[in-house]
C-alpha cells in the first residue's frame, strides 16, 4: 500500500515552521509496510485544499490528513474532504453529546462554533480523541482507497493514530516487515560510489537503494520489505556482502554513525587516546570529535594554532620550519602532529594546516590543505586540493583527517 | 503570485529527514510578495513525480522544484518536468562543455552518467550553478506560469536562486521595494523579547515583524514593503528606534551577523587579539570564531583542554586547583582564561569549563557551565545553568561566552 500525508495549516507555510507530524507517521506507516510516496503541506484555503485532497486520493491508496479539525472558520479539513469525495457533511447527535460531555468534564462552557466538530463526512466513522475536542474520521472510499482525518496537535494525533488508525490499516494489508541496512563512505564522490555499486543494486527491486550525499560523505541505504524479518535480513545480507566486496574499507560505518563516532569507536577499541592541532579548521575537528557522547574516554584535546606565532609558541615548531609557504607543507604538518602527540601525551595526534579562504595565502589557493597523523611508530601526511566555500573546505579537511586516522588503524602499512 | 515548492528525493520521505530548503525559499518568495500555497515532498518515482508536477503547474502560477538534478538514474526531475509539460529533453553541447570544463578545473575525470546533466527541457533556459555540476533550469509555460528547477544541496540551491531565479521573479511582479531591518539579541528568551517589543511592532501592519528563535539567540526581522526605498527605510528607522530604546545593548547585531562575527568586529575595531581555552565545548567556540572570514586578524587560537590532565599539562594550572569538583568552578575558569591569555600572548582570553552531558560529573548536572573572560586588567566569570541536550548545552555555553566578552567591551564596569 502507498500513502500520502497532507498537513493542513497556513502556519506551516511560513519560513519559520514546517510539518513534523509526518516524520512520526512515516515511521508508523513504514513499520506496517506502507510506503509514504508524497508529503504535502497546504494552507487553510478551501478551493486549494479540496483540489489537493482530490489529487491525492486519485494518486494514492491511503491519504492521511493532519490538522484543520478545530472549531474555527479556518478549520476546513472536514468540509474539503467531503467536497473532494462528493459527499455531504452530516450532523451527528452522538458526536455533539460527546463534545458536550467533554466540556462538562472540563468544567467549561462549550462555544457555539465547537458544534462544527460534530459533523461527520457521509459514510465516515468517527475516531474518538481522548486528548482534544476534535474527533478523527476514517473514510473508506473503496476496498483499496481510504482517507484518515487526524487532529494536528501531536499529543492528540499520535494516540489517536495508535489506537484507531494503525489497527485499521494493519487489518487491510498483508503483514510485511521493513529492514534497513546503511553504509557510510568517506573519501569518494556520489557519482563514483554510484557507478561502482549500481551494477549490484540495480539488479534488485527489493531492497530499494537510496544514495544520500553530503560533502565528503556518501550514505547508501538499502530498504528491504519482506513477509518476515528473517527474509528481509537475508536479502540485506546478500546485497550488503556484494556491495562490501566493491567498497571494502571505504565503508566506515555500518550503523549510520558519522565518521567522528566511527573513528572514536576504533580508538576506544584500542584503548588509545587522541590529540589534535588545527590551523585552518580552527577547532572544527576537535568540535566534531568531542560532539560524540563519551568521547572523553579517548579524546584528550589539543591546540587551535590559528596564528603562525602560536604554532611556534605553543608547539615549539622552529620558526624556520613554518616560514612563508612552508607552513602549508607536509613537513610542517608532520611536525605539528608529532609535537602535539608529545605535548598532549596521547597515543595518536592529527594535525591540519592549509588555506580555508576566502583569499589565497603564501601562493596557495583556498582548498590547499595538508593533514597529518602521528602514531609514534610513524607519521603520515596527505596534501589535499579541496573546493567549495570556506565552510565546505573546513569540513572536508576534518573529514579527510578523520579518514586518514581511520585508515592508519585499518591499513597498518599506510 | 502564488507558488508551490516541490522537494524531490525519496530520502526526504523517510522517518529521519524532511525538506528544509523550502523554509529558506519561502522567506525569499515572501520577500517578493509571492505566497507559498503548498509544499510537497515526492520520491524518486517517475510516474508519481510527473503527475505531481502536472498537478502543481495546473494549480499554481509558480512551481519551484529542488533536487533530482544529479547524474544518477534516480535523478528524474528533468525528465519528469519535460513529461508533465509535454516537452522534449534536448541535449545541449554548451552545457556539456561547461560540465567538462568544470571537471577539468577540479582535476577529475567526468563520469559518463554526468552527461545526463547536459540535457535541457525544450524552451528552458539553463541557470549556471557555480557550486555544483547540476545546472538549474527556468521554464516559461505562459506569461503567468513558470517552473524553476534547482539543485537540492542548499549550498548550490541558495546562490543559484539568488543569482538567477530571484531576479527573474522580481521582473514578473509589480515593482515594490522591500527593505529589511534585522536585530539579533543574545541572552534573552523568545517570549521575553516578544513581550517587551510586541507593544511597538503590533502597532504596525507595515513593516511586518517576524521573530526567529534559536537557542540563546533571537532574531527580530522587520520587513517594510513600500513604493520607494526611501519610504521603506524611513518606516524601518521609525520602528527600529522604538525597539532599540527597549532592548538597548542586548542587541548585538544590526545587520544579521551572528554573535561570533559581531564580537569579532569589536575585537578588530580595538586591534585586539583573542585566545580561548575550552573544556566541555571541545573546540566549538574556536570553530565559531574562526568560521568568520578574516578572523585571523584578531583570533590567535587556543587550547582544547578536554581532559583534566591537559589543563595542567598545557596551561600549567596547578592540579590542586582543578581537583574534583573544583574543575567546574569559577576560580578554575578564571585561571584557565588568565593562563591562556599569557601563553597565547593575546589581549583577551575566554575559558569555558562545565558538564555537557549526557551524564553528570563531580556532582554537577549536565548544563552546569562556567565561562570566564580575562582582559589583563581584570578577569570575570559567570556560572550558568543551561538545559537541553549535549549539543544545545555546548552551543549555549559558547553563546554566553561570546556575549560575556562583548559586554566586557560595552560595559567597562563589568
Amino acid at each position: 500500500m502507498n500513502a500520502e500525508i497532507i498537513a493542513v495549516g497556513s502556519e506551516m507555510l511560513t519560513p519559520q515552521r514546517t510539518d513534523t507530524n509526518s516524520l512520526w507517521l512515516t515511521a508508523e506507516l513504514n513499520g506496517l509496510g506502507i510506503e509514504v510516496v508524497a508529503k504535502i503541506i497546504v494552507g487553510d484555503d478551501r478551493a486549494r485544499l479540496t483540489e489537493t485532497i482530490a489529487d491525492a486520493t486519485r494518486r494514492s491508496e491511503l491519504v492521511i490528513l493532519t490538522g484543520g479539525l478545530g472549531p474555527t472558520e479556518d478549520d476546513l479539513t472536514r468540509e474539503c474532504v467531503a467536497g473532494a469525495t462528493h459527499r455531504q457533511l452530516q450532523f451527528s447527535q452522538p458526536l455533539l453529546d460527546d463534545l458536550l460531555a467533554r466540556f462538562t468534564r472540563l468544567g467549561r462552557a462549550m462555544a457555539e462554533n465547537n458544534k462544527r466538530q460534530a459533523y461527520l463526512i457521509e459514510g465516515a466513522e468517527a475516531l474518538p480523541n481522548p486528548n482534544g475536542s476534535a474527533p478523527g474520521q476514517w473514510l473508506r472510499l473503496a476496498p483499496d482507497r481510504h482517507i484518515a482525518l487526524l487532529p494536528g496537535p501531536p499529543r492528540e494525533m499520535k494516540p489517536l493514530y495508535t489506537a484507531q488508525v494503525g489497527p485499521r490499516l494493519a487489518a487491510l494489508i498483508p503483514p510485511q516487515h521493513i529492514r534497513v541496512l546503511t553504509f557510510r563512505i568517506a573519501g569518494m564522490g556520489e557519482s563514483d560510489v554510484d557507478s561502482l555499486v549500481a551494477p549490484v543494486y540495480s539488479q534488485y527491486k527489493n531492497p530499494v537503494t537510496t544514495i544520500l550525499a553530503k560533502p565528503g560523505d556518501v550514505e547508501l541505504d538499502f530498504r528491504a520489505r519482506c513477509n518476515t524479518v528473517e527474509e528481509a535480513d537475508a536479502l540485506l545480507a546478500e546485497v550488503g556482502a556484494k556491495v562490501e566486496a566493491l567498497l571494502g574499507e571505504r565503508i566506515y560505518s555500518r550503523d549510520g554513525a558519522p565518521l567522528e563516532a566511527a573513528t572514536g569507536a576504533l580508538l576506544r577499541a584500542r584503548k588509545a587516546t587522541l590529540a589534535v592541532a588545527e590551523s585552518c579548521t580552527g577547532g572544527l575537528l576537535a568540535e566534531r570529535i568531542s560532539s560524540v557522547p563519551g568521547s572523553s574516554e579517548y579524546f584528550d584535546g589539543g591546540f587551535v594554532v590559528y596564528s603562525r606565532g602560536l604554532k611556534h609558541a605553543l608547539l615549539g615548531i622552529p620558526s624556520e620550519e613554518i616560514a612563508g609557504p612552508l607552513v602549508y607543507g607536509e613537513a610542517a604538518a608532520k611536525s605539528l602532529a608529532e609535537a602535539t602527540r608529545l605535548r598532549a601525551g596521547s597515543h595518536y595526534a592529527i594535525a591540519i594546516t592549509g588555506v580555508a579562504g576566502p583569499g589565497p595565502d603564501e601562493g596557495f589557493e583556498p582548498g590547499h590543505v595538508v593533514v597529518a597523523v602521528a602514531s609514534g611508530a610513524k607519521t603520515v601526511a596527505r596534501t589535499l586540493t579541496l573546493f567549495g566555500d570556506r565552510g565546505r573546505i573546513r569540513f572536508m579537511a576534518t573529514q579527510s583527517a578523520l579518514d586518514l586516522l581511520r585508515r592508519t588503524f585499518l591499513l597498518p602499512a599506510l
